[in-house]
């Protein structure tokens, strides 16, 4: 079943909306309630995160292939799995959902609907590992997504999980994501000024696990989106 | 295979009285065995709901549909998935079930069968927590039951698990679980002064996500609890 | 496929062994590491006690049906699913092997290999609690083994998983690991002059389920092992 | 489909890199972040793994098997799922990995790219935990893979997640990221001196499993690589 570009881009506009949601608001109620102890606080937010993800992919999976992610939709390009127009057109929505989820996350907060971040997330060693995490994230979906459509959403939400915890920057991994995170100056906020060698590094690591797995997986349908919605 | 009214609501009462006894049992262990740390409370009173809303929709979701939710059951009726005479029994049952799962709960943890809340939710944030956090869950339910209905029971309390900590009201999400949880002056208690606007915003969440899924998805079954039985 | 007698024996044998070991072995590092908060102590409980589950059920469910549990070998012995000479060998592997999973992880702690327990665990409220876990327990296999065979282990794993805290017993729910943590004076432990009320509110609520379950759905095999071996 | 040889151990590397990437990079973090308790670091660090597994084994399973687990190969070898030199070949790839895998999990937290292990782990009820850890983990592979393939990722994590806490070794379970681990002075952490016997153990655990699954299925098809291929 094919949905018409209308469809897939509100839905990529309410995933990435409430992916953000839950990445910032997971963190603000994480922080409120763990007495200090951040490792109490990251795990509420690797855990709902890693919820959201799979309630999202399987949900919006079907009508817009759930990329809710630019790094995806970028990869999905180069492999002819969506046409160059149309990733444009879903990397804006997922930016602009994105921010939409900060502010939605806020306002149910009682917060101030937004707020720059000064959240200071820089080093080689975070650069390194936003490349490692989005090098492994693409990796699974190109895996799994040509050899086990059906199991995506647990793997992609798994990854992240554990992504969360392995990488030193807390795996972003998307640079929606990582724009929505530097309006929110709460436990998931990153300062505006760290952001574009974040993306840099996350653009990097999509497309080095592209051409690794267009080399490993050479036979197989390419096209991302299309095996996802016919699942 | 289709079930009898007298079985469907049986399934109803049972699936929603161990819901709520799950939301309530559940916060209570986790005050009394957290030492004081909310988060710790939480993250077991978050990991028991949703582990058992994987147990209950899988044993139930074949019977009844497992809607064990008023917001369902009437986002089901105006998709003329249930006839109204049998959402309204469904109803009924499943505020009657949640009442008995809070009486058991209190009795299995040694308390008064039941003591009316006298804790204080409200706030404009916190309906608009109740708004977004079950407008989520119906576009998960719609999303799943009309495209991938088998994944239904893992979409749903996974989307709690995390609604639980990205939303400020810890996602009840359904009004009978509301109505039951003002009888327990514990952790998972609401006032029932602050019961109604929860309601309201919880149906009106319901409604915005079932018509923006009509418009995504129009061409499908929509009979929610046939696609559950019929998996 | 259907295995011979011994070939089932082996494996209710290894899986009750390996199911006590988790918990007691579980219960044990939880209470060394979590620096006197019991709410972590019984989360790492849990999370161990369900993920081995889920593996054991998957592993052994399609040799022997993976009871592992001597509740739902007599549920399924009046169901007709085994033979009541059948049942018999059954409940007794699972409590030999229960016993050794108890000296096992005694042994893998460097304790002496057995201790009776001391920790009292009585009163009505935990006896009604065995009662209500068991009933669930119950529900949720037969809900699932008639109706869609496949998620048995994911329910059974989250079911208990969630029972661990919305129970106030933490939900033995299984005379033969409620006689095997009899045997180790450590956290998961019970004292021997409390485990004839548990086994007696497990069978009831056993009982009570597998009647009620019998009405509910009754045109349908009855025969949880061959209904999961088959599956 | 069947992959070629560079592409399976292109496969094994990534996958034994990102592996122990996984279980070293979330016991620093998990560490640093838990304010001295070590139960929180535990239970980051095992939930960091288990998620790690089930997205590495659906990602790279269908091209390799996703051993990652020389302790498995040699188990495959024997049971005639993989010739002799393809498993020397997968064995070194699988230490070079894990290696490697140490190494990158160090450079993303800004620590030198090795240090040699001072954590003791040596004692017969380690050893003892390590030959039970492999058992069970041989007799889930065997007992999924050869009759309920699809779910070997969902039942390896589990079994891995579970027996992180009922052995008092944490459960390694396997030579090549035991190997690995004594790269880093860190959490997760083992000295060089007590590697050897951790092997031994490993291997011995491997081998009885193995034997026993021979005589428990024996007439099924016993090529661990092929099923989980052609699934």
């Amino acid at each position: 079943m094919k949905f018409n570009l209308r469809a897939r881009l509100t839905a990529e506009f309410i995933g990435s909306a409430f992916l953000v949601a839950a990445v910032i608001g997971s963190g603000i109620m994480g922080e409120r309630l763990a007495g200090g102890n951040v490792a109490i606080a990251l795990l509420a937010n690797t855990i709902a995160t890693g919820a959201a993800l799979v309630a999202l992919i399987l949900t919006f999976g079907p009508i817009s292939g759930a990329h809710l992610n630019p790094a995806v939709t970028v990869a999905d390009a180069i492999e002819h799995g969506i046409t160059w127009p149309d990733a444009l057109a879903y990397i804006a929505v997922q930016c602009a959902g994105g921010a939409a989820g900060a502010i939605i996350a806020h306002l149910m907060f009682g917060l101030r609907w937004y707020s720059m971040s000064t959240h200071p997330r820089h080093g080689w060693s975070l650069v390194l590992s936003e490349f490692v995490a989005t090098f492994g994230l693409l990796s699974v979906i190109w895996g799994c997504s040509r050899l086990r459509s059906g199991a995506v959403p647990f793997a992609v939400a798994s990854y992240i999980t554990a992504a969360y915890w392995f990488t030193a920057s807390t795996s972003f991994a998307n640079p929606a994501v990582t724009i929505a995170r530097c309006l929110s100056d709460t436990f998931a906020g990153i300062q505006p000024a760290d952001v574009p060698l974040f993306i840099v590094a996350q653009l990097a690591g999509a497309l080095a696990a592209t051409f690794l797995f267009r080399w490993l997986i050479p036979n197989l349908p390419t096209h991302a989106a299309e095996v996802l919605v016919s699942h």
